[in-house]
Order: C-alpha cells, then structure tokens, then sequence
C-alpha cells in the first residue's frame, strides 16, 4: 500500500486515482477547482469527466495541492502537457523529495521540445531515477468502467517501476514495466499526428489496406526518431507504441480520428474547427513540435510532415497523397 | 519488364496478375478450371472472386499449368498453404531452373510445421536464394480497385527482391524490399488466430482497450516465436507484422474476427461452423500448427494458447479471459 496523490482530475487522473484505490492505496485527488473536489467526495462520482461511474468511497479529493502532496510518496502528474511546467512550478516546494513522480501526460512541450519527463526534472530538480511513465491504450472510461486493460509503467530504477506496477494492479488493469521512459514518452506524443493521418485517408474515401499501411509506416517514422533520440525499438513495439497508436488509429472515438476525416471529406481547417466545437485535434498542434524534433535530429517523417502541411501549408489531402504514393519505393 | 505466372486465380492471385499487367509486364493467370480461364480471357474479370473489377486485357488465363509456366522467370504461387506441396510436387518439372518462386501463400504446414518457403525449396530443389514471400495488409477487392497499400517483397537475394519489387510497383501497390523471409512468413502464418482472440473479446463485450492490448500482445508473443526462428523484430514491426495484424484484427470483413465474435456470444464451435456456412475460420485450424511450432521452440504464446483452448478443449470465452487477467504482471 502507498500513499499516492493524483495532481488533476480529468477524465484519465480521476480513473488512475480509482485504480490505485481499487489496489489497495491510499488516494487523495486534487482537482484545480474546490466545487468540483466538493461534488466528488460527496457523490463519488465525476460527472463532468466519467459520467455515471461510481468511485471507490476511499478517494479524498481536495482543492488544496498542499494537503494533496503532504506525505505523498507517489504524486501522479495527471495535467495537460502544455501546463505541465507552470503547474509544477507551484508545487515543486510541496513534493516530498524521494517521491516518485509520475507523468500522465503525452506531449512534447511547445517551446522547449522536451519530453514530460525532461520537463519534471528541470522544473523539481528531481533525479531522473525518480521519473515515471504511465501510457499504454487506456480511454478513460473504459478502465473506469472496468474493462480489460494493458498498459505501461517506465521507470528507469525498476525498485520504483515495479512499486508502481504493484500500486495499479487490479484485476481489471494489467501494468508491464519498462526500464525505456523516452521509448514510453516517444509513442504517446506522435500518435495522435498519425490519427489524423488515418482519418484523412478514410475522409477521401480510401480503405483498410491504406490505413494499416498508415499505422504501420506512421510506427516505422515514429520508431526512428525514438531511436535517434535514444528509445529502445521493442518499447514502440509494445503497448506504448502499437497499442496506443492501433487504438487511437482504428477508435471511432478518437477526436484525431474525426478531425482528419474532416479535412479529408473537403472540409478546411476552420469548418473542422467548427464541427469540433472549436477544440482543435491534438495533433494539429504536435505534429509542428514532433516535426521541430526530428528535424533536430535530422529524422524523416514523411506522414507527420504532410499532415503538417496540410494542417498548416494549405495542401489538399488529395495531394497529400499523391506526394506520399510518389516517394520512391525502398527497404523497408 | 518480366514474364510471370500467377499460379491460382482466387482473388489475391488475380489481384497481383493485375498488379504485375499494370505495371507493365507480361503475365499468364493459370487457374484450376479450364472454363474460367476461358471466362476470364473472354471478359476480363474474375466474377467469382472480384466481381465486377475490369482485368488488365493483357493477362492471359489458361487451365494448362506448362503453358503458365513455360518461359516464366516469376512464378507466382497463390494456392492454398496446405496444397501448397502437392501442387508443387506437379509443376517442379515445369518451372524454369533460374525462376523466382513466390509464395503467396501464409501458413504452416499442417504436419511438418513448415514455412511456405521451406515447402517451396524442399519440393523443388531450389536454391532458398530464388524463393521469395509477398505479404502484408491487403486485401485483394481493394488491391484489384486500384486503393493505395503497401506491401513487402521478402528474398535473401538482394537482386531478385529489388527485380520483384520493381515487377510490382504501382502507381496504387508500394512494395518495400525485405531480406527477412522467416519474417514475412510468420507474421502473416500467426495473425488470424490473434484476430479470433479480438472477435471473441468483442463479442463478449470487451472495449477498445482490451482490443489493443490482446492486438499489441499477441505482436509479442508473435516476436518471441519469429524470433526463435530467426527472424528480425523489426519485420514484425512492419508490414508483414503489425500492418498485416491491424487489418486483420480490425477489420469487419475479416472472418476470423466475425468467427471468434460468434463463440465469445456464447456460441458454440458448431453454431459459428453453421453461421460461417461451414467454413471454419483459419484461425481456428492454425492455432494447432503454431503452437507446435512454439512449442517445439519452447516458446510461451499465452494468447494462441487460449484461443486453441476454446477452439479445441471446450474453454469457454469467459474462463480464457480469467486465465489471460490472472497470469503474474511482469515486465514487457
């Protein structure tokens, strides 16, 4: 049993924080708005985020990040990626300092090009050592609800990724641990770039060997610039690669998914905005950062560049296709 | 430019006829039954397999397999891996001394738990030089209809790969070159019994989550045996591997999906025979010649072994979802 605090309760923090309950631990949940702790002590329930599904009576949920951090031993970092800097600029005082810090989030910071985990320990002082990873295909609601699920705990000290292993097994959620962080991060941050990609394909009407042959170039790109930047290639193979690509790709829930099919179907950058109630597809965004990456490491990355450019240079999908299908032939 | 022929007109042997016609090389379709061929040069199409889609006038069908094969330097052999042998112990006199052999054809020898290629190179004669393997995520309808898709072109011989690659090159079909055969072999051998494990889970009523993790887990389990054998990771995480187990896992064409949906309803094995017109999916005949061959390897593929337990041993779906949840969580 540890004591845990998960620093944010959106929809996947708050299913992490029942998952750690469900295993035995001690929760507490802060959530940036003290109404919202208010409604979920008193209902157990998460209405804005996770619907109906009831949460276990343990979690305590506080506005208060200081009560949250107090004698946490595992603090999971359950905020958005571009946030993740300034919210751990206020909270780096409160962390207790052999605390494993745990990061939730999937992104490449804008400005810095750092991944989360870089981020963490420039901004606490923190040892590498102390950084964790959780990713893997995961929506929210269904671990909430219980369904099956796999994912992936990367830690590069294996005492804390198997302590963190053992604080999330349930019988319905099944952690693998992983000594590969960057292979962990590397996954989660392109995939969405490459859902774009696959809904473009479906929007002009193409089939299913066009998207698998998207998911499985979309990997190749995605497993050479993990490794240029130090990844292992089995990590992007397991559930923090395929598994979280395969499902964002093949979801009809994925919100990266629609987008692209919208610009696919005709639709310009401004009417697909419209449609999703002006929530730009995460992708839009991190396929400028992912590119800026690997261009610095001079990795190729033939989808993510025509999705950025389309996105954001004004090609049509149609030649965006065109432009792929031209690419000479080569090894694999 | 080549002389090929295509051994078997089902629907993927006449897809590539028209891939190779297209890209412009002379080809003959052999086909088990004189009258079809007679239908295909009369009208251009294949309606048994491919409906409606128009036939490159070039490709020339005939019932005699000498007359295919007299003069082809690229034989394509596109029958079904369990007839694979005794279709070759009739044509070897046939086939030219230096011709490339291609195995369509994805499966283990029931008996002898051998590759394709090895059949192909056991019955022959031929230097394992001259055998290669196409395979990947395509399905033949959307091949013969002109959508793009990727597929790989495996051969120890750099030469004869690239020649083949060339010979298939398209504006719509990519080949990428590989050196891999076992590689290529084994991905497309092992995939439909992962694709009867998705199916059940779905009918059971299991989410996406759990559709990724027993897709990325079966990729591993997959690896360990390719592996064994002596195959490259990274084939299996390409087109032969992860693209061909997306499309096959995903897909709502694939009948080993619909197969293992029907038995996770609750289904029997002989209910889902009577639903699938007596045709029993491929994943439930392979299932035994894998784990043979794992086993022979000593190699653990836990989710193969599942769907063999239901398909053979009167598991239900529900028990091989408890025994899959309760194994030990290790690292990945």
């Amino acid at each position: 049993m540890v004591e845990a605090a998960v620093m944010g309760a959106g929809a996947w923090g708050t299913a992490l924080a029942k998952v750690l309950a469900d295993a035995g631990n001690s929760v507490t949940l802060w959530t940036r708005r003290a109404e919202l702790a208010d409604e979920i002590n008193a209902t157990h329930r998460n209405p804005a985020y996770l619907g109906d599904t009831p949460l276990p009576a343990g979690i305590r949920a506080t506005g208060d990040a200081a009560e949250a951090l107090e004698g946490a031993c595992t603090v999971l970092l359950g905020v958005p990626s571009q946030t993740m800097r300034s919210n751990l600029e206020s909270w780096k005082h409160l962390i207790g300092h052999d605390a494993t810090l745990v990061s939730l989030a999937k992104g490449i910071e804008l400005d810095t090009l750092m991944r989360m985990s870089q981020v963490i320990t420039q901004v606490t002082g923190a040892d590498p050592a102390r950084v964790a990873v959780v990713t893997g295909p995961n929506l929210a609601k269904e671990v909430a609800d219980e369904q099956p699920a796999a994912t992936v705990v990367a830690c590069t000290d294996s005492g804390r990724a198997v302590a963190l292993q053992r604080a999330l097994s349930t019988a319905y959620f099944r952690p693998y641990t992983n000594a590969d962080v960057i292979g962990a991060e590397i996954g989660g941050a392109c995939k969405n770039v490459i859902a774009l990609a696959c809904g473009m394909a479906a929007g002009v009407g193409l089939g299913e060997n066009t998207s698998a042959a998207i998911i499985t170039r979309g990997l190749a790109e995605i497993m050479r610039l993990g490794i240029a930047l130090g990844a292992k290639g089995a990590t992007l193979a397991g559930l923090a690669g395929v598994g979280d690509l395969v499902a964002t790709c093949t979801s009809p829930q994925s919100r990266n998914r629609t987008f692209g099919m919208r610009l696919g179907q005709g639709g310009s950058m401004e009417s697909a905005l419209r449609a999703a109630q002006g929530h730009v597809a995460e992708g839009a965004t991190s396929c400028q950062s992912v590119l800026a990456l690997a261009s610095s490491y001079d990795v190729e990355m033939p989808l993510t560049d025509a999705v950025h450019q389309v996105c954001h240079r004004g090609l049509s999908v149609e030649q965006a296709v065109m432009l792929l299908l031209g690419r000479s032939t080569k090894p694999e």
